[in-house]
């Protein structure tokens, strides 16, 4: 049984998490805080919660959170996280960031796409990027994990073994991506309310989205060579849900060593291939070939549903996540298990 | 041909009243305003007038106004119209009030729901309630209109035969209203956010809605007795659109004079009763007995579609209209139409 | 740990009931049929249960049902029911039935509503109609479980407790309710279709909905007089969670032995009076005054929220559930949880 | 005053028919036919045309139409409209076909996407293809009108300047596609009911759709060349409009003539050179550099918008258009106003 508070409680992220920890068998929630104008109840703010979980949210208050918790969750906005990481990580305890502060290595690529200072360098080189199906043995000895975006988290994990095959054209790996409404954030905003957005559908940040650095940094280091990838998204009007369809062209010009591999990949089958990948991962489900997953098969989930299939020259690959679980609550869950050595799906099922 | 302006023209209502009057083959919109950081073109703010509309728009310059337009719509929030309006009058302009500045005759009960000072009460006195299918002999000869609320005008139509008709018993009138959200306006606040509202249905300002004693004042009129009614509305998760279930009681104990009529009335059925009290409005369809409006049937037209059945000793009425046109701009354009004796139905059909 | 059918596991509230099931503690899935061209595995369906349900879903073979399971759910249309429930009773097994075919103890009122012939007139007799808030102890012994509908299950725990005190108006009960599409089941039929829905809100069987004699049955009952709503659903584009607006008048005319109960229970506030009437009930929480639930706040839950308020001389009462979790599955979950001893909220927290 | 008719009334693009031609100023609607039970009042079964449309609509009457009607719309599905095509032709009436039977020249491709015979040859060889952009001059005089499909309209307006111009890569064309749900017609299917598709996104006929053939065939006429585009269409949960992100490849090696064309037009950028091409078209809108459309912008008009943004090696175009206006039925009538040259935009401002 651990002791975990959570920061920014009352954000859709933040929120998730409270209902998954909740259920969790073996952590007991001890602070709950927020940006808020006096402490609350929490539940008076949430009555959903109401006699399941009457703690009151304050104002993030650090000595009390060291003195409460041994494992804390930030669940705040890029610049904060980083501002509050630190003390608690001085401190002794465990931190699973969900902002984007501790994802990017590069500093200027982070100041860049996030128009502000990287200003905790010293943790930033220990963080630990928290996609526990490429980095389970590095999550385990953690102190800091950087929760992967969420069209990142949906992404990598699409691309990941086409890309260890050698299978993929490196130069041209386009990613059109559909995200629901809870992915922007609970924070009042003229192009948020719900007249404006019920009925529309569009494109936003069209190649210059933030998470696509963190994208190009995780394909890089599994390609060994720098990527660039398109990244399109988009705002669907639904609450939850990521669903990316991903455009890959097929390698052509293999090394000598890698040609027999890759032809052999093609024989079996894309779909065989990425399911031997991931065979043991209990969050990765992969459709049979010719089937691709849909939103409502994996919202309210953990799960990652990846369908592909070879069509000519083009590879097709799609994804999808519920970007409020895999793509955020969730996954930091699943990190925590990890790090604890709790069955990994506990509170995930 | 006219030459209108438009106060308050990035609201959902503003918007709405462009839209028709582009269409409009009388008017000529020659000035455009609203509460805006710096003048824009308004097809830059909203493309999906562009090769339509392309004047600029900018804060409300009075001045201009008066020199540019004979007619003046303002679609402002409630307080920022009778701050306005006077000078407009004051220089022989005509004015169409969409905000309920100058709806509610009784200073007191203004202050009241509306929380803030009434500032206006010499042009207040002379202001039209602008129904017209009760008010059209004075609306013709108005200069200053005040356009009603989208609830009342929903509530109002519906009620009026029967209590015309002596049919209701006035002590008990209970109206649940179902809003769609353009209602709440255009304005960036946390409950009004899509994750918000999508997938939820609520009730609020439970019995204590500002249009309440709007709807009190109108039918009072027509019953020559205070009456008081129970009024709930909610907000359902659509863009656009008002149903409201009202619940009546037929009246038992007449005074000698009605009871024959009464008796007749029920007789003939109130379906007939309402088709002959609404027969020569255009823009008002009642349905045959046993059928009900339904929000699609209205949305996108000015009518005002009403289901009338009698139940024993409890009467249901069922009544929808597109809130941004019958309850808003549409009801100030027809408006406009009766001042100037245009086809009651130009720009609306 | 018991053994569990379900007949009918494709339907909305099939699909609801194994996601309680799996999660479970004490249950095991052992048969699922449905009406299907030919078996299947079940998580081939519903992609969402891969890797967590993988039994193969058949049409309903009697003798292997009651060979493998010692209680069964069925999820079935009304008139399906009653042609299953009698065989499984007949071999010893317990039914909980989420059809209409047990709840109207009235057969000419059953056969009136429902348009058919009620052929199990035996088992009729024994069944217990299960609201746990008011036959929890009848429940405990029952082999055969009706299961209360939606509408019905919110209006009359919103009503019970007004009715028991002798507050209300028995003469005159409207009950103003909204429901989310998957009410509807899951069918092909045109009026059900996306486009048809989506922006559309309406009312439906305006009076004569087939619940409106379950909440008169179960009313009368309470008040030991006969009682006759008045009900008027509508469908709300949503998919899950039904809203009651409830006005009722304040009694006025007591009995000599009620008026100071009566009288006291209004100088407490209906809220307290509520609250000590559900205060030992897992799945009722009642508002303070002048709250009332959202549809948000129990879509997902078990929780029946209820608010009220007096108003001179009407009550307001506002209830909201999850249709096809209290509305439903959730509450057959309960009822089998008390017919075996299981903690009351197991599987459903 | 030309008298027309529609057969088939009743889906959603005859229904959008309607609504338009109603508005038209040249137009008498004579003839309304459908697959129906018995003979109805048009604006019974869509109550919101009562008062503006009261014509019955019956089985399809072949004399009739052609005693009645010199314009015939056929707003049907596939292989309906070629069985009653011929006859209207024979009998000297002109045809708008707002289905696919006669869109695609090569019978093979027909049967093979639509699993049916191609019955008509003959008139297949006259059929004039009708988006306006690209064919106006043969519109003009032509008899009968293949009406485009939805996702070609969009997709061969956003492609045939740059392929005009020989911008792009013609081996790779990549068109990720969303549509509302109205593109699937107003048909009873449980895949289409509110709640499977509420809160759900999915791809659909993964590079398998019947209307990639179609793209292909007005592209390769564009090029001069074999064409074969990469098209998945995915279903979003909104019912009108289409917006197609699609991504290609900037042309590198270039035959001498055509370099310095080439190089002049990314000089210029590519939204110059878009708007130069579209200058003419009243229904044509281009986005400044870095601008995109939006669905909200053009549903509800007969616009179709264009953004275009060259980023290195990829061009991103992303394109807009209501599905069911310039999408089907207001492309329709802008065919008829040419075919009878009306002015191209009366009925659709």
């Amino acid at each position: 049984m651990i002791n975990v508070g959570i920061v920014g409680a009352t954000g859709y992220a933040g929120e998730e998490l409270i209902g998954i920890l909740i259920r969790h068998p073996k952590v007991r929630i001890t602070n709950l805080s927020a940006k808020i104008v006096k402490p609350r109840v929490f539940s008076e703010i949430f009555p959903k919660f109401k006699n399941t979980l009457d703690l009151v949210c304050a104002e993030p208050d650090i000595k009390k959170i060291i003195s409460q918790c041994e494992l804390v969750f930030l669940a705040l906005p890029h610049t904060a996280s980083m501002k509050i990481a630190p003390s608690l990580l001085n401190a002794g305890k465990k931190v699973i960031d969900l902002s984007a502060d501790y994802r990017l290595k590069d500093v200027k690529t982070y100041e860049k796409f996030y128009k502000t200072k990287q200003k905790d360098r010293v943790y930033l080189k220990e963080a630990i990027y928290g996609l526990p199906e490429l980095y389970r043995e590095k999550i385990k000895k953690a102190r800091l994990i950087a929760n992967p975006g969420c069209y990142p988290t949906a992404a990598i994990l699409a691309l990941a073994p086409a890309i260890a095959f050698g299978l993929v054209d490196l130069s041209q790996i386009i990613i059109d991506a559909k995200s629901g409404v809870s992915g922007a954030g609970r924070k009042a905003a003229e192009e948020l309310i719900f007249s404006e957005i019920n009925e529309d559908f569009k494109a936003y940040k069209v190649n210059t989205h933030q998470h696509m650095p963190e994208i190009n940094q995780e394909l890089a280091k599994l390609a060994n060579k720098l990527i660039n990838v398109t990244f399109v998204p988009h705002l669907l009007p639904l609450n939850r849900g990521i669903l990316e369809t991903i455009y890959v062209k097929t390698q052509r010009h293999l090394p000598a060593g890698r040609q027999s591999r890759h032809k052999e990949a093609r024989r079996q089958g894309l779909s065989s291939l990425y399911k031997k990948f991931y065979e043991k991962e209990p969050f990765v489900r992969i459709k049979d070939e010719g089937d691709f997953p849909t939103l409502k098969e994996v919202v309210g989930t953990n799960f990652c549903d990846i369908g592909i299939k070879d069509y000519g020259n083009i590879i097709i690959i799609i994804v999808a996540i519920d970007n409020l679980l895999k793509g955020a609550a969730g996954q930091a869950v699943q990190n925590m298990n990890i790090m604890y050595e709790f069955p990994e799906y506990s509170g995930l099922t």
